[in-house]
């Protein structure tokens, strides 16, 4: 029996600034590089009133990862919190005009904080700096969790940045229960290497009940299993717990563990212009891949061609046809 | 005596929403090709609908030439109005944060109608086509204008568009009144052919009584100059009125008249994206080379160099140094 959606992804519903910016300005103004941290209303007015002009393109990890499956012409959903506010409505427009099912329930005009927004400072070697005001879509709860609709998914995408919420914890918890009870899977993204350091005990709980497929980039997975003594052992500590692992490393490609078999899939050379998205397009196309029944290997190789499309520009959407460049690239779809 | 800005711009305050479309796709919505169509919030909300992902991203036309001239290191400022609102928030700072003066009081929170935004709907060939929301920047009123401010400008720079506003014909004559009375002169751009005839008699009394540089496209010149036969005596026709005129062309370059002489300088060959904010930038490099000494020839190369760093990419703002541009093309700075 078919089910309706072949992933609803959950994560932090956020609208991206970029800016183009230089090394000397992150150090200048206390932005960590490579990295994502929190930070509040204050310190956003604060950077944003010292960074040049900018663009803003929808983004959001989980949103990132869904709007590519539904560039590819996935079935997919997406819940994630927005305010009923100017940047809502094209977080909102930006994910449907994808394709994409997106109907959780708005915050209303009178919360007192906003739709979240990232400020993504580019560098000129193309490493992004992310500085995230979460605003609303900090209070997901339970109540936006649609088990009707998650329990008519194949799969479903858990966001690691979303730990950073308790109710969100809970809300996955009823995400998980629902999709399981009828057949479903789970997969998640460890996000980022602070994510972890915040919420290791959730991450491991979850990954030791709960998910079939894992994904990563390397200094996640060696945060994650920080007490192996290499990469190469924690990769394979993680596929001893989970059914597969798909693990991102940058221009070395990627690795796919499941099931007692392994690959390693060589990156796309690209010239990087902005890396904001690169993990997020890998996971679309694999997801995207493994729901329309391909091979481990060829999943992986969609994965890295999405990435290299996504570090290609600013922003973290797809600017051409991805199914153009996989048979581009050889693939038989 | 040095006055404090070498250009203040008023004009329609816009945040721009960028998507790529087809040519089916204007038709089949009624959309105009090629031109500035203004749209009411329903209208809006429709089109909105069906348009793709897109792209946000300050604009404006006389707001995009202001950003040039900023750019490139001129003293200037703008005047047009948006909204105590996110998009609002967008549009003061890219503006300033590319080195321009904004300081028009903002429509307050309670106003019904929002910051102006304009959907540009580009097709494969690099046409835009733009709906227009004007919003509050609607009601630019002479209040907006600050006599001191363009006292101390020694161009002022009017953008047509604004003529679809009777409070703003006050805000603009205000504004001529001050600046000329300081010995400042007076630029204006016609910015569309419907523009000129929704408002051709106060367009030409301002030709007439008021204008020193006038900036304009082909189909802009013929338009308003319709009685003459062809492009060339139109021109002539136009040089006669005002001190200088400015007349882009598209591919073929521009022409600059002014006091008997006459030159027609080449395009730079470029591969067009969007079309989007050339005129504007055009207005803007020419105008910081008027303001900076430069010879009537060189601003009208460097008009044609900053519009071809425009066309060449997404958006109507620069996102090369158009300096550095200019260097290139082997004019001394």
């Amino acid at each position: 029996m078919t089910k309706k959606f072949q992933v609803v992804g959950i994560g932090n519903a956020m609208v991206d600034v970029l800016a183009q910016t230089s090394d000397a300005f992150l150090a200048d103004n206390g932005v960590e590089k490579g990295i994502m941290q929190l930070i509040d209303m204050a310190r956003g007015v604060e950077l944003y009133g010292k960074v040049g002009p900018a663009t803003e393109m929808s983004g959001g990890s989980a949103a990132n990862t869904i709007a590519g499956m539904a560039h590819l012409g996935g079935r997919t959903a997406y819940v994630g919190k927005v305010k009923d506010d100017q940047l809502g409505a094209i977080f909102a427009h930006d994910l449907r005009a994808q394709g994409a099912v997106y109907e959780t329930p708005l915050a209303s005009k009178d919360a007192k904080a906003e739709t979240g927004r990232c400020i993504v400072l580019v560098t000129p070697d193309g490493e992004r700096s992310m500085n995230t005001y979460l605003g609303v879509t900090e209070h997901l709860s339970p109540d936006d969790i649609d088990t009707n609709q998650v329990a008519d998914a194949e799969w479903i995408f858990l966001e690691g940045y979303r730990f950073d919420g308790p109710e969100s914890h809970e809300a996955f918890a009823k995400a998980i229960t629902a999709c399981k009870g009828t057949g479903g899977r789970v997969s998640i993204t460890l996000s980022d290497p602070f994510c972890i350091s915040r919420h290791r005990e959730a991450f491991a709980t979850m990954l030791r009940d709960d998910v079939d497929l894992l994904f990563a980039n390397r200094s996640e997975i060696e945060a994650m299993y920080k007490d192996e003594n290499s990469f190469d052992a924690a990769l394979e500590t993680a596929a001893a717990q989970v059914d597969i692992v798909a693990c991102t490393e940058g221009e070395h490609g990627c690795h796919i563990l499941t099931q007692g078999n392994r690959w390693h899939i060589p990156a796309i050379p690209t010239n990087v212009v902005d890396a904001t998205g690169a993990g997020d397009l890998f996971a679309g196309a694999f997801l995207w891949g493994m729901a329309e029944g391909f091979d481990m290997e060829t999943c992986g190789r969609m994965g890295n061609i999405a990435a290299s499309e996504i570090i290609s520009h600013l922003g973290a959407r797809a600017q051409t046809d991805l199914k153009k460049l996989f048979l581009k690239h050889k693939i038989t779809l």
